[in-house]
């Protein structure tokens, strides 16, 4: 996997997401690597983040991640297919299915698959895995954003 | 407006969302309700909750807020159409549209509109509005949970 994170990379202006902004004082502060022609994000919530009952995982946590884990999947293959250095892109749809509850205290895995790159678009799929199995799949349309 | 949320009615074993419980210690606890045919919740997102640059909402926060109303709205609906006490739907997929950046330290009202109801399953079209802009808008398919 590459030594720095896509969202390290992202202009200062840029920064500032909940969920994986570096200069937000809270929040996840989510990490993407390459890893192979996938993405990788690793990341454990912190237990207030349960669902409806105890013991598993709020649905829109999991969204949250999925959302962020795409924007820097679409970044940075978009930067390697330019070569040009990373850029910020916005979320135009996000479809996420939840297949099975997901655990808490546990480790997450966001992986990410580029399926198109199209001009400031870009398509990715991602599946949320704990203990092996897949718990959510989703498809997220990312766009560039202008003027950077 | 009925004057008790959907989200107060839900089983204790079940109030724990982040999102939308009211036993959960922290979180946003989000309150929905019957507005006519249509159901609505009305929240002021923390301004933490910033997107990738400052002053706009976190598309992460957004698909929570849906998620959760959503899943109010599908209990709401279902309890009317039995004639039973309010019981608790899980998220089976969840779809969101952004069609133009929310703004931060505004009150967004969220609206629900049930699509279907057969058997457990319950299909809700939602809006996001901020300053009587649509900011979003979600489709999303609940289930309800068995052995309630």
């Amino acid at each position: 996997m590459d030594t720095k994170a896509f969202q390290d990379q992202y202009p200062d202006d840029y920064a500032h997401c909940f969920g994986c902004g570096r200069l937000n004082p809270v929040g996840f502060h989510l990490k993407s690597y390459w890893d192979g022609e996938e993405t990788v994000c690793r990341h454990t919530p912190d237990p207030q983040y349960t669902g409806g009952y105890p013991g598993f995982l709020y649905g829109g946590l999991i969204a949250s991640l999925i959302d962020c884990h795409a924007a820097g999947t679409a970044a940075a293959a978009k930067a390697r297919e330019d070569g040009k250095p990373i850029s910020r892109f916005v979320t135009a749809s996000l479809k996420v299915d939840y297949h099975s509850p997901t655990p808490i205290n546990t480790e997450l895995e966001i992986r990410g698959k580029v399926i198109e790159i199209k001009g400031r678009k870009v398509i990715v799929e991602l599946q949320v895995n704990a203990d092996g199995v897949t718990r959510a799949t989703g498809t997220v349309v990312m766009v560039q954003l202008k003027g950077q």
